[in-house]
Parts: C-alpha cells; sequence; structure tokens
C-alpha cells in the first residue's frame, strides 16, 4: 500500500513553519508497510488544496492530510475533501458533545467557529481526538481513501498512532515492519555509520540514522510476512549494535538521556541535587520533564550572579578570584556546595560561557567546565566547544552533564 | 511570480530527515515577491521526480528543487531535468576545473561520479557553489525555469542567498510583499480570529494566524509594487490590530516571552529572582536563553523538595503544614524568599502539580499556583489548567508566570 502526505496551511508553504508532521507520519506508516511514496504542501486556498489532494491520490491508495482542521475561517480541509468526493458535510453529534463538553470543563462556551469542527463528509469515519478540539476522520474517495489529521503535532501524532496506524495495519495484511532505534551520544553521525559496517548486511535489515541535537539515533528496520518473529530478529540484532557501539547507546528507543539518569538514579536509589549557571536551568529542566522525578531530584541551583554561588553554595571568593567563575576549581565548588546544602548523594554543577558575548582568549565563547560531586570525591573536566550558537552551547553542556552522572552510575554499578 | 518547491530523496519521504530547505527557500524568495505556492517532496525514483516537476510547473513560473545532485547512483536530479526540458547533458568546463581543484586541495582525486557533477541540460546557467562539489543551475523550460540546488542545507543557503534571490528580483520587477508578525497571549486562537474580524479587510492585507504552544501568532501581509511604502502600510496596520488586542501582543516578530520580559527588565533597571517548583527549571532556562540575561537575572532555585522550601527560600513549615507546598501561600512565600535571598528587585515563584501523578480531588492535575513578590508587596494567583501532558502543564506555567512578570512591570510602568 502506497501513501503520499500532504501538508495544509499558509504558515508551511509560506515558510514560516517548517513541516515536521509529515516526517512523522512517514515514519509512523512505514512500520506497518505502508510507502510514503510523496509530500505535498499547499496554502490555505481551496483549489490549491483541492489539486494536492488529487495529486496525492494519483500516485498513492490513501492521501494523509496535516493541518487546515481549525476553527477559523482560513481552516479548508474538511470542505475542499467533501468537495473532492462529491459528500455533503454532516454534523457529527458525538464530536459536537464532546467540543461542548471541552469548552465546558474549562468555563468557556464554544463560538459558531469551534461547531465547524464537527462537520465531517458524509459516510466518514471520525478519529476521535481526546487532547484537542478537531477529530480526524476517514473518508472513501472512488476506491482509495484521505485521511485528515489535525496539524498541532501532539494531537496528531497521538491520532496517527491510535487511529491511523491499526487503520493502516488492518487494510495491509502482506507486509509487516519492525524497528528498533538506539539512542546514541559521543560519536559523530558518521562514525556511527562507520562503526556500524559490517554489523548489519543490507539484506537482513535498513540502517538510518537521525540526528536531532542533542541526539543521534539510529534505527535498524526488518521487513517480513505478518506472523514472522520480527521481534526476535531485532533482538539479535540489538546485541550486535550494543556490542559495537558499547556506552555509547544510551538508550534503546527514542529517549532522552534525562530519562535514563532518572531510570538508573531510581535503581542505585541515589538523589541528585543541580548547581547551574551557564545551562541556566535547562538541566533541571529536562530531569523534571521525566514523571516522578521528585523521587531522586532534591534541589536546582541556578546560581548566575557570583553572590549566588558564595552565598548558596559556599564557593569561596579566592577560588572565584584565583580561577574566575568559569574554572574547573569552581564547579568542583558549586558541586560539592549543591550536594551538601540538599543532602543529595550527586551534586552536579556547570559552568561556561554561552555566549554570544562574554569571550576571552584564554577563555573563549564554548569554554565549559563540568564538575560532579559524590560521597568524599569530586570529578571535574573543563571543555572547549566552539563558539556555536547559545543554545548549542546549552544544548550540549547540559547533555555532557546528565551523561557524566549516567556513567558515573554505570561505573558505579554493583547491579 | 509563483514559485513551486521541490525536495528531493528517499530520506525527505522515508521520514528520516525534516526537509527544512523547502521553508528556507519559501522565507527567502517571498522578501523578493516571489510567492511559494506549493511543495513537492519525492523520492529517489525518477519517473516522481519528473512527475513532481511536472506538477510544479503546473502550479507555478519556477520551480525550485533541493537535492538530488550528490556523486552518487540515487542523485537523480539532473538527469531529470534534462528529460524535463528534453535537452541533453553538457559538460561545464569550470565546474569540472572547480571539483578537480577542490579535491586536489585535499590531496584527493575526483571519481568519474564527481564529473557527473559538472553535467547540466545544455542551455542552464550554472550557479557556483564555493563550498561544495555540486553547483546548482537554472535551466529554462518551455517559457518558465527549473532551479536545481543542492541539498546540503548550509551549500543550499548561500546559493539562495547569493544566486537565487537576485535572479528572480531581477525577473520580477512587479511586485513585493511585506509582513509583520505579532506574537499573542492570553487568547485561544480562535477567539484571536474573532477578535480581528473587520480589523484587517483582505483586500488590504492577508492573515495567517500560528499556534506553536506556547507561542500563539499571526502575520499581516501587504502586497504593493517595488516602491510602494508597504512598512508604513504594516505601521497603520499594526496600530489597529494592537488597539484591539491590547496587551494581549507581548512582541512584535517571532519573540518568545522571555525576550520581552528581558527587554522591560532592562528598561525599567529591574532584577529578578525564580524559585520554581513545578516548572523545574525551565524559568530560569528559558530566562537565560536570552543573550545579556545575567545582567538581570540573579537566581534561580528549583526548591522541588519540602526541605529546599524551608531551608534555602525561608518557607515556613507551618505554611507548608496548613495549606501544602501547592498553595498561594507557599507560592508568595517562595517569592518573597528567592527575592530576599538574591537582593532581587522582583521574585517570581510556582508551584503546582504537572501530573501525571500526584493529583488529589482539591488539587487535581493542573492546579498551580504563580506568584511575584516586590517591594513591601506580593501578589498571588491559582490557575486550574486541567490534566493536561506534564510537558503542557510546565510550558503553560512558565508562560503564564514570565507574563505575569510582564505585566506587573507594564503596569508600574512610568516610561
Amino acid at each position: 500500500m502506497k501513501a503520499a502526505l500532504l501538508a495544509i496551511g499558509d504558515e508551511i508553504t509560506g515558510g514560516i513553519t517548517t513541516d515536521t508532521n509529515s516526517a512523522f507520519v512517514a515514519e509512523q506508516i512505514r512500520a506497518v508497510g505502508v510507502e510514503p511514496v510523496a509530500f505535498f504542501a499547499a496554502p490555505d486556498d481551496p483549489d490549491a488544496i483541492l489539486r494536492a489532494f488529487q495529486r496525492a491520490l494519483e500516485e498513492a491508495d490513501v492521501a494523509i492530510s496535516t493541518g487546515g482542521l481549525g476553527p477559523t475561517a482560513d481552516d479548508l480541509t474538511t470542505a475542499c475533501v467533501a468537495r473532492l468526493a462529491s459528500l455533503p458535510l454532516h454534523e457529527d453529534e458525538p464530536s459536537l458533545r464532546a467540543i461542548e463538553t471541552r469548552f465546558r470543563e474549562r468555563g468557556l462556551e464554544p463560538t459558531a467557529n469551534n461547531r465547524k469542527q464537527a462537520l465531517f463528509p458524509e459516510g466518514s469515519t471520525v478519529l476521535p481526538n481526546p487532547i484537542g478540539t478537531a477529530p480526524g476522520f476517514v473518508t472513501p474517495v472512488d476506491g482509495k481513501h484521505v485521511i485528515c489529521l489535525p496539524g498541532v503535532p501532539r494531537e496528531m501524532r497521538l491520532l496517527v498512532k491510535e487511529s491511523v496506524v491499526p487503520w493502516l495495519a488492518s487494510r495491509n495484511p502482506e507486509e509487516r515492519f519492525a524497528s528498533r532505534i538506539f539512542s546514541v551520544f559521543g560519536l559523530a553521525e558518521a562514525a556511527l555509520d562507520e562503526l556500524l559496517v559490517g554489523v548489519v548486511s543490507p539484506d537482513e535489515a535498513r540502517l538510518a540514522f537521525r540526528a536531532a541535537f542533542p541526539r543521534l539515533q539510529t534505527r535498524v528496520t526488518v521487513r517480513g510476512a505478518p506472523g514472522d518473529d520480527l521481534e526476535a530478529r531485532l533482538d539479535a540484532l540489538e546485541e550486535r549494535v550494543r556490542e559495537r557501539l558499547g556506552h555509547h547507546v544510551y538508550a534503546t528507543g527514542d529517549a532522552g538521556m534525562e530519562d535514563t539518569v532518572g531510570k538508573l538514579l531510581r535503581e542505585h536509589g541515589q538523589t541528585l541535587a543541580v548547581a547551574e549557571s551557564c545551562t541556566g536551568g535547562l538541566i533541571g529542566h529536562r530531569i523534571t520533564d521525566v514523571p516522578g522525578s521528585s523521587t531522586y531530584f532534591l534541589l536546582g541551583v541556578v546560581s548566575y550572579s557570583n553572590e549566588a554561588k558564595q552565598q548558596l553554595l559556599g564557593v569561596s571568593p579566592q577560588t572565584l578570584a584565583a580561577h574566575g567563575a568559569v574554572s574547573t576549581q569552581t564547579a568542583e565548588e558549586m558541586a560539592a556546595g549543591v550536594r551538601r546544602v540538599s543532602g543529595a548523594a550527586l551534586g552536579l554543577a556547570t559552568t561556561g560561557i554561552a555566549g554570544p558575548g562574554g569571550g576571552t582568549a584564554e577563555k573563549p565563547v564554548g569554554t565549559v567546565c563540568i564538575a560532579l560531586a559524590w560521597e568524599g570525591e569530586v570529578w571535574s573536566h573543563r571543555y572547549e566547544l566552539g563558539a556555536r550558537s547559545r543554545d548549542w552551547v546549552k544544548g550540549m553542556t547540559a547533555q555532557l552533564a546528565l551523561d557524566r552522572v549516567r556513567r558515573h552510575l554505570l561505573q558505579t554499578s554493583t547491579v
């Protein structure tokens, strides 16, 4: 089965928003053996949208669109699909009630515009949207199908996983794909590619790489018929991949370093506190993105000023004067200080120059010091990350710091 | 003049890589009055690429492709354009010499594959690529044009700026576009749309909306001839938009709330410290994403535990016992505490239940308290944001808290 994907909206063709939805849909549907063969994007113009749907159905058995299901006047997808299929619009009672309930829960009344989101081409199957006001739908068109999804990525992703993928799988009985993702840190993409040469032959699996800073992933995909034990084949491949990449693999699946660190802290029954200077709260933010992190994360201090470093963390004025705020010495005192103040088992600290200003010849932008303190010991390191963007320096420092906690816990592992 | 954009490569349609090139090209060409009217993406398949070019030229005066100009067998763009235009391929001497020079400089010999990158459809204009081996080219096709660019973003961007934009500007003397973006908070998308009804007529400008949580933006676009004062028209429209939306507009342009808060803090010569519980460092992270924030951001404390709230911020055990950690009373003491400890003019605090666990009947997931303390005074509020995802609750709480600082500074404005 072939699919063509269609992103709708002026913000896409106008260059305001990058269409990330189509790549997500493509990746998900491949897993159930549906081949994405073309992408289209059209502005909020009914004729352009109609032509895009017609072309999508020329290329494929199913056209999957994202966007244009909102309540506003420039949301035209539903009307265009009705025109494409020559079907009248029909109000769906359950969808209308769901929209009304959502608004009432927030003490609001739906507007006439919102009622529009309960209209679908007659004969469509509605795909409920439990987290937004725009349901998706499937409409048959001349023996093929159009599937329309909301453009909000969070809602689109939920509908793809819960409705679209099962619907496609049930109509595509011949082929199955299975994939496994490995999340990697500490290797460049080209180095990862070279390390895996010969580990997986093209006959047994397909390898793909994806760099979504600060994450680097490799995906292994195997292909078979329904009933084949694709998971067993992936298990065997995983063993070989992990043997080659070692601790560079920090997780199986699309996980953040914070997930792995959280899992290890729980397993080891340890707690963590963080003193952040150049990362500005990003490490605390990432750690607390993990549900249940309050059981192991005790305290974060964003000590942007020297006063805060001294007063709250007990960094000595002599250290600051002799070595500066950006030094391994200061980082070590910050790590030990936040550990002491919080009573955590581990104290992690970052200090550095995120830029664009503040660099000197001796400590250029991208100079970063990371320290980790534990019972009676402290580790620290100075990195020269280079004068990249402020975001990049913050993001890479946070990743390096979290990775240090991971490697520390793996080394001290008695499990 | 209209343009259709075409991204070529299996990695795009396979969902491995997100096509960010087309959005870049779209944004750049709009500035010289070229309207991007459709996007297409095709896999590394010659028939699919040919159909995509044909469709692109049905939609537009010029088709601009990215990708498929590399040296390998799956790089098919040039051959497809030659077929589309019914032109033979012709070796371009200067391009061949440039490729040979690039290789020699690195002590390598170009392969036969690399010579392929010096072949172009006869009559094409070559667009030199000083930073890579794949030049771009412009080929006339039946009174229209095809422009082919390499897919490597860095090379593509250079060619767009140095070759494509000047080429298009010289051929599009009639039209110019200008846009202005307004960043909005405190209104749902449908409410924003309704508020703007009648403020801007479709004849004078086009409105587009974009929700990229927690940002909501509206973009106003006007159209005219070269020499028209489009900025003056945008100024007049801005006055009407701002009159209608008031303080819901927090910035002109694609700005974060943290940019506006930083700007206001500088203007008012004030400093800020933050005590975060449920936001876990996100507010500090966002504030410190702004270059130069160290001049006004003094301290962040991520007081995830009650001990931290008491010890570092001086929240009283009685308050915690009587009202709980998630209460306006605790938030107020956190805000006053972080202000006192840091010596900042403003102390901001958040405490809440981000979920998915931790909710009770009285304080369900999504219950959030925000407080702001300043000289002799403190403001606080309890919000019921609803049991959405953990990310969403953190993101919305951070946005509400930063917006509170903004509104406070606007109210106390003496400027």
